[in-house]
């Protein structure tokens, strides 16, 4: 059986994402930190991992794109939430009783108007948005609330007393798949790489235009910084179409030739979009 | 008197870059979010703003890129602090004694390797480097001490223990100055702005091309999320030059004709690095 470790308590929105991708039964891991999801895919086998990558309200995972250059696994796919969070407490808890309301602090961030409807209720920034359900269960707290998702009231059996209180109703994190091995594709392919440009002027432009000039869609771009070297960056991109295939594997060719540095990250299936 | 807004506790790195900005003497302004200090700067005269951008280990603040388009500011200069974390504890604490570190989180990590050499103490993530050293004078802790600057240990009165326990020694934060009216580059110019591409391939480098095509330098380029618009993306580019002289003037004009939005978010002087 596949197993998938994930960062977060049980009820966490990765797991929810890993129980989406794999339609068959897998055990599920979970782990404390990213570093741990990333160490556990690297083992190999039928061992995978699954990590947020990008949220489009909050941009990308920053610490997901400097792990995922310093293993060495493939992206074997993806899946998008539709994010929901929900404000839940023990049985018979009523809204009025809250005095603290517990969440990852994206999470707060993201229900900020609902929270100032609660004029008696102090935000307080928690390590993990099932995590803060998890406590507030095993502390049996009376007076205090969680924003999580539907799965973590229900691994915590706590009652949800509001529903999709974000403010931002266009909540989507999109999640991938790591692997020890690089998959094959069953759908429409995208690949995700790295490079370094060149010191030099016009350097990511050209870089660029190894895509653009073979009409190969650019669907992302993020620049992180380079451990060490202040002020050079890394270039992360997604690209319609499969490595292994032109017009993108001559693109990869040319990208070689006007950059330092080029390392695919996997191509995989355009994922899919699921409900939180 | 100038009056400038920076985030944190006093003895924040941020109230630290604004001290090196201004060399005349400014009052201060301690703010609790970074919002706080975009709403002080817009209330214009002689009020400044002072935020940070970039590190150069973590990367951008993307608070801080998010904030810049909600408000009518100027970059109005930038400045470059080394950064250098100590660790501090109430006067005649040994390093024996601690059981606790509290700091931000993004020290507690920049200093992983020196903690792990603290076999009893835990870590404990704070709001703010300054304010956990703030916290441990304000409440006596025997038993604690805090990551932060040299400018919190005095402000603070704290004992330093250990100097520069931060891992990466190229740890460097670059800072801008955030002015209701545009300012006049005394030095070399730079020029920040933001555009949307449009959503065709190829888009983001025929945007990019306005400058290779003038090699203009692009020194930065950084993508946020259009909020309520998944997966379309705004860029922040940094590049070499005045907006209002020729050949960035002109890369402007031809930018308008390529995109789908331009704002220039200020011309400045590149900016020194100083010490922190």
């Amino acid at each position: 059986m596949i197993s998938v470790a994930f960062q977060g308590e049980p009820g966490a929105f990765s797991e929810q994402a890993a129980r989406s991708f794999f339609r068959t039964r897998v055990q599920l891991i979970p782990c404390r930190h990213f570093k741990d999801v990333f160490r556990f895919a690297a083992r190999g086998g039928e061992r995978r991992g699954i990590v947020p990558i990008e949220n489009s309200v909050f941009g990308s995972v920053h610490e997901t794109y400097d792990l995922l250059i310093r293993h060495w696994l493939f992206i074997g796919g993806e899946i998008t939430l539709r994010v929901h969070h929900h404000l839940m407490a023990m049985p018979r808890v009523r809204t009025a009783d809250l005095r603290f309301v517990f969440s990852h602090p994206q999470a707060l961030g993201q229900c900020e108007q609902f929270l100032r409807t609660l004029k008696n209720a102090r935000q307080i920034p928690y390590y993990d948005t099932a995590g803060a359900a998890k406590m507030i269960r095993e502390e049996g707290r009376m007076n205090a609330g969680a924003l999580a998702s539907r799965q973590a009231a229900k691994v915590y059996r706590l009652r949800i007393l509001r529903r999709n209180v974000e403010s931002n109703h266009q909540n989507y994190t999109r999640f991938i798949v790591l692997s020890k091995k690089a998959t094959i594709p069953s759908g429409r392919p995208k690949t995700s790489l790295a490079f370094a440009a060149e010191n030099v002027p016009g350097a990511l432009f050209r870089a660029l235009g190894v895509f653009a000039l073979r009409d190969i869609n650019l669907i992302k771009i993020e620049s992180r910084p380079v451990a060490g070297k202040p002020w050079e960056y890394l270039f992360y991109v997604d690209v319609t179409g499969h490595s292994d295939d032109a017009p993108l594997k001559d693109a990869l060719h040319h990208l070689d030739e006007v950059s330092t540095f080029v390392r695919v990250l996997g191509s995989y299936s355009v994922g899919r979009t699921v409900q939180g």
